[in-house]
């Protein structure tokens, strides 16, 4: 099958979540994807960090799949001089450290560049590697609350609410893969790699859609409204006897198919909801509107559950589908069936579930997956093709400079 | 300054947030993407969308900068001819429709590709374009709910909570703008066009992080626990004088020059609070755990103003920032200086503000943006290009096959 990056050759010196994550797509779509992990600390963190058993992480099993892994020591100038020979072979390196970290092992753009000028360098970092914030320490948490999204996400009694997953790593990550693969892009008629920076705040700026522009145009500000909107009405979460459900109606079409699917023609005559603004004006149930609409579909979807409303809203083509927990979300039939649930042989853990890949592209088998790498895996193999031999690596075992897995075999 | 994408062409289908989203980034980066707005119903629904005044719409304004716009009924013979010229010059069609809309125009992919075999077709739905749920209208709200994550998002005693903005689009539409570039990429050696395929819903689940992992591993179950985590602990969100402070400490190191800027030393020995594991089972006040430290944070922050914390916390490398109000974020040194907000003069409503480029690449100007187009404005200009004269353009006028910006003029 189709590996869409083949021939891409990626340095990565990346760990945590945003920029593992972006390497992680990478390889998903055929990039050769290198770790770089320090021997001194026993390799990347997330190799120890939870989910994880005696054998190893799970969070590393699914952040590294299909990647290789070597280990060398990139503060000694031994292991600068193997990283500057790598390099030298490869198409982007990637990093996630906080400016100055690569320059200070006189790795910086500047000295990469001299070695390879096709090299793309991306980097990932929480505030930006310029600007005020540059030298504060940002993790996925505080992009989240520096974007503002949490104070519009949640409802009006409840705190600010941040995402329940890492959204802030995960949207940033896929920008930053976005980003390498534009450079790549342009590197074909310049010849010439790039600089290419995400900062997952700025990623999680733009994820606040059309409230700056409202702002703007309309003087509107942004509070936590829970999960209703009133710009369309009704988009909101409602219990159903099993679990709940989410619907989103905008067109008086919808509407109308609606209020039959439900049994509830008797509104279809209630001026206060004959079209979308209306109803998002009478929505909730406040002064000057006894009964709103909110109120009136919340005691409705009560007496239904999951599968009637999709036998009902499906064939009408009205918006409309389960509110899924996580474990339910693992099973569901129809990411089953778009291979988004996975298992892969991890080498160090065994048998571990995975999320599969979002983009589907012909002839790019979406289930062709290979495991994590250990440790220093892949030292020897790779340190051999830039020309060292058994003797210099053994001697380099010895010094701490590199390591193989499993010690200094 | 280098457009990136330069000489790439989009044929734009798309409607709604996420497909336009996807192709705001490419035109962002310097592709000609050319909107296909339907006459028949006065283009783009989004020129139609909140946030709006009497002149135009933000919304249109926001997703549609740096974009052109032909007006062309592609449900007409003639209009599929003109669309079939302008598809064998481009590289990229991109379109937001349920299966089966552009074949029943005979602009299906296997048609697009006999015109020109190295188009690339990419679409987007919200559950996909195969599965049980293939015939199902999605959205971004039905996204969310399907991929479990609104489940894990809120506090317990809260019901689940959706994203205060589209995420679902948002995330999804990056993916699509990266799954494009992909294709473009394997175009270079292969010469072949593709179909790129991305739905909101698979997107959303790959936003679970390492859930999957977790319930595989060690058989975890997930559920609604606020912003605090036990797995890093204290990763929290906490209430200060004049707003709200996030705060991920993980490492020994960090956690002890957290206690001296606090001035809360008095916890160094506290046995409870040894390391980041011990931190997180005895984080919040419970049976057998009085004064948890997450009370304990609660209230020694309440004494504490944002910028009193960014004074501490900055030199000592600790993870920390302010969460900021989305007001506030608009006027954010940080975000300012990495040219996250910016003001476009819009040719239909004016100047208007938006979200910048979250991607900074070498030589590209992320300043660099011109207006979302009139509807029609440049439906001339381009038929020219593909042969067609002035009266023959005239004559698709009067049948309404074709729309120029003002009319008929």
């Amino acid at each position: 099958m189709t590996k869409i990056l083949d021939g891409i050759r990626v340095i990565d010196f990346t760990t945590g979540h945003m920029g593992t994550f972006a390497t992680m797509l990478l390889a998903d779509y055929g990039a050769e994807v290198i770790k770089i992990e320090d021997p001194a600390v026993g390799g990347d963190s997330l190799r120890y960090t939870y989910p994880k058993n005696e054998d190893g992480s799970a969070y590393h099993a699914y952040l590294n799949r299909g990647k290789k892994s070597i280990c060398i020591d990139r503060h000694t100038e031994k292991g600068q001089e193997l990283l500057k020979k790598l390099i030298n072979t490869a198409d982007v390196v990637c990093d996630c450290f906080v400016s100055g970290e690569l320059e200070m092992c006189h790795l910086g753009y500047d000295e990469m560049s001299i070695v390879n000028p096709r090299i793309i360098y991306a980097s990932q970092t929480g505030f930006g590697k310029y600007g005020p914030m540059a030298t504060n320490s940002g993790v996925d948490l505080t992009s989240e609350a520096l974007a503002g999204l949490m104070q519009i996400t949640g409802y009006p009694d409840t705190g600010p609410t941040a995402h329940g997953s890492r959204m802030a790593d995960q949207f940033g990550g896929v920008h930053l893969a976005a980003g390498i693969c534009c450079a790549l892009i342009a590197r074909e008629d310049s010849g010439q790699g790039q600089v290419v920076e995400v900062a997952s705040a700025d990623s999680m700026l733009t994820a606040l859609e059309d409230t700056i522009a409202a702002a703007s145009l309309k003087g509107k500000s942004f509070h936590r409204e829970g999960n209703g909107s009133r710009a369309i009405a009704p988009y909101d979460v409602f219990e159903v006897k099993d679990g709940i459900i989410a619907t989103a109606i905008s067109t008086n079409s919808q509407w109308n198919n609606f209020l039959t699917a439900m049994n509830m023609e008797y509104l279809h005559d209630d001026p206060r909801f004959a079209n979308n603004e209306s109803r998002g004006v009478y929505y909730y149930t406040e002064e000057g509107n006894p009964n709103g609409l909110h109120e009136l579909l919340t005691e409705a979807f009560l007496r239904m559950t999951k599968k009637e409303c999709n036998d009902l809203f499906s064939p009408l083509n009205i918006p409309s589908g389960p509110g899924l927990t996580v474990a339910e979300a693992y099973e569901d039939e129809q990411l089953k069936a778009r291979n988004m649930v996975l298992e892969i042989k991890d080498k160090a853990i065994g048998p571990i579930k995975m999320m599969g890949m979002p983009i589907k592209i012909t002839g790019v088998d979406d289930m062709d997956f290979t495991s994590a790498p250990l440790l220093g895996e892949n030292t020897a193999e790779y340190l051999k093709t830039v020309g060292v031999d058994v003797k210099t690596m053994q001697a380099l075992v010895s010094e701490n400079v590199i390591r193989f897995h499993g010690g200094d075999e």
